[in-house]
């Protein structure tokens, strides 16, 4: 079976960045498949890192090695590290919370850092982490060149990124953020859709109140704004053929409230 | 052999779609190569998808599968199908009438409308097809896991695209339509370049007329709109290193007109 | 072992253009591995393409076959060429300058030109080499279905771009050119970092003086502009989290001046 290696990123598509990555990983582990999440991360959006991500990780084989650079802090003392999920997959990334969605709540996490020198490219650079560190680790732990163990000790706390879940209130309404707004317009909210919504439910969004629950698109009367229970797992917000963010004039980061009807 | 999947969509390269899907493929045929062929069609622009992959599929192998989401209608009741063709190629997308170039002039083709429950991904939503049932569906079938006949059941009807094709007047003129405008402004016409220019030819387009025929753009005067046999199998319109759809003003869906000398 | 063939163009990726290059490479060489270097050169920048490929191409292993289709002569008299590299790279591509990167200074290059009527795909059209010429060459190469002397004559001249490397004046100063920004707004000199930097150097672009070298963008102070060794084994200027490109005011091809102190 040819190992999986996936790469998320904010290098784009202009540059020659990701096609460096894909040569170093190309002659480290030849029989990879190498397969793109997205490189269109916004620049240094570890958040947005973090949903792509754990939006995509789980539709993958168990075994596949998952590489996420957004590293607004490649060449400090922020470190490397490697992280082994139980539900399945290997990921690699700078510890700056971009893994964040894959933390369990519990102490002892599978991570090592990564301070094995033999893993670094020979005459690597101190900004380019993805070609010189990060892409020939997850090429030498894919080709089993390495084992778990060789890439440096464990790592006992890592960095979490604050504010990623939305939190319930006394009264059962929830305080949540948005999380990302897609090619589409459609607005993604950190609202578990698990959750349910009662009748008399309104979701809230820069002065917007929003009332309408909908199954799918193709029930919402037209221009209508409505929340639907996305693919993502989360409560979404769109309008059928329009942008719901436009319209609400909201980006990721912004704040969302769900109000329940006593 | 590698089986090889191809994917056409409007999901853009922001966004995880693509990486999910590609994630779920290689999980149901993990031999499976799988090619994009361009995830920027203008949103619910079936016109636009229908183009693309018209283009693109004809220079694939026979047994390749092509999965095209272009996809205004998700989670209303248009229709999932799979269609093979005799020249070669299999297709999965929505019945919208993407496949429309493909479709011959006869009343019986090979499709089956995806009915089969156990096509589809466990837990599955209703707004994100190309994740759920369409990239499954072809998984399955590039591995071979099912046959055609467990898809669903046939399809005696397929939902065609109205004026894809250019006609010809009695005064032996065409009308048309400009089908795409490429990333080098070159404007592509839905008149097909077999039917020959006659000295006298002018084709028309937002006002413009255009008399001067080049074989290649290494031909054309400075500034100089010209038409020429363009890659695709028709007549295209351009300039040398500028952008002809930005001088003529025009965009997909607009008519052109070739008149031909008495 | 897969053949990897790699792909650098203008061509963009909204377009079929991309795709349908892969589909003739999956028919001639189904089991190459093909990896996007880029293609988002700017239209018709040959400098460009030049720089993308110079920096991506060192990574692959030895066997791999890089096509690069930067291609404003498209249909004129420039040949297509394949080229041999000693350092190891098969390279394709039009003869406009778009290697000078890989050439030696040396007259003796183990250069073809690509004039063999068997390496076109069938119904080739004039405009579209990418896909007509150049990707069935390089999978005919890649499958060995065509040994090198099969390709064309040897060529004895080969086109070099002017200006491309850094000149060093007689009072030991540099004059250089933008080579690149990249999408972090990083500023991409051609500058060799192996020359080193002495104290009291000055690097000069449009009217801006940097005096500030960092070792990597952590040790800056917050809106310096700084020099640092890149990744490209070139001198580049940033600043800590912005554009220093936007800053600067410079696009590639400005001129760059290093001068050192005495």
């Amino acid at each position: 079976m040819n190992p999986i290696i996936t790469l998320t990123s904010d290098f784009g598509l202009a540059d020659h960045y990701v096609g460096a990555m894909k040569g170093v990983i190309s002659r480290i582990c030849p029989n990879a498949k190498v397969i793109d999440i997205t490189h269109e991360i916004p620049l240094f959006n570890v958040y947005a890192g973090a949903y792509a991500i754990s939006q995509a990780a789980p539709y993958f084989p168990a075994e596949a090695v998952h590489v996420v650079v957004v590293d607004p802090g490649v060449g400090t003392s922020r470190r490397g590290i490697a992280f082994r999920n139980q539900a399945g997959g290997t990921f690699i990334a700078p510890d700056n919370g971009v893994l964040t969605p894959f933390w369990p709540e519990q102490d002892r996490l599978n991570v090592r850092e990564l301070t094995n020198e033999s893993l670094w490219l020979s005459g690597h650079s101190i900004t380019f982490h993805g070609r010189d560190l990060f892409a020939p680790a997850a090429a030498k732990l894919a080709a089993e060149l390495i084992g778990w163990a060789d890439l440096g000790p464990p790592v006992l706390d890592v960095v979490r990124l604050p504010n990623l879940k939305a939190v319930q209130g006394r009264g059962g309404q929830w305080a949540g953020t948005i999380l990302s707004v897609d090619r589409f317009g459609n607005v993604i909210t950190n609202l578990p859709s698990r959750i349910g919504l009662s009748p008399g439910f309104a979701v809230t969004a820069a002065g917007h109140e929003i009332r309408q629950f909908r199954r799918t698109f193709g029930e919402a009367a037209p221009d209508e704004l409505f929340v639907y229970a996305g693919s993502s797992g989360y409560y979404e917000i769109g309008i059928n053929q329009q942008s719901a963010a436009e319209r609400l004039g909201v980006v990721p980061g912004h704040p969302v409230l769900l109000a329940v009807s006593a």
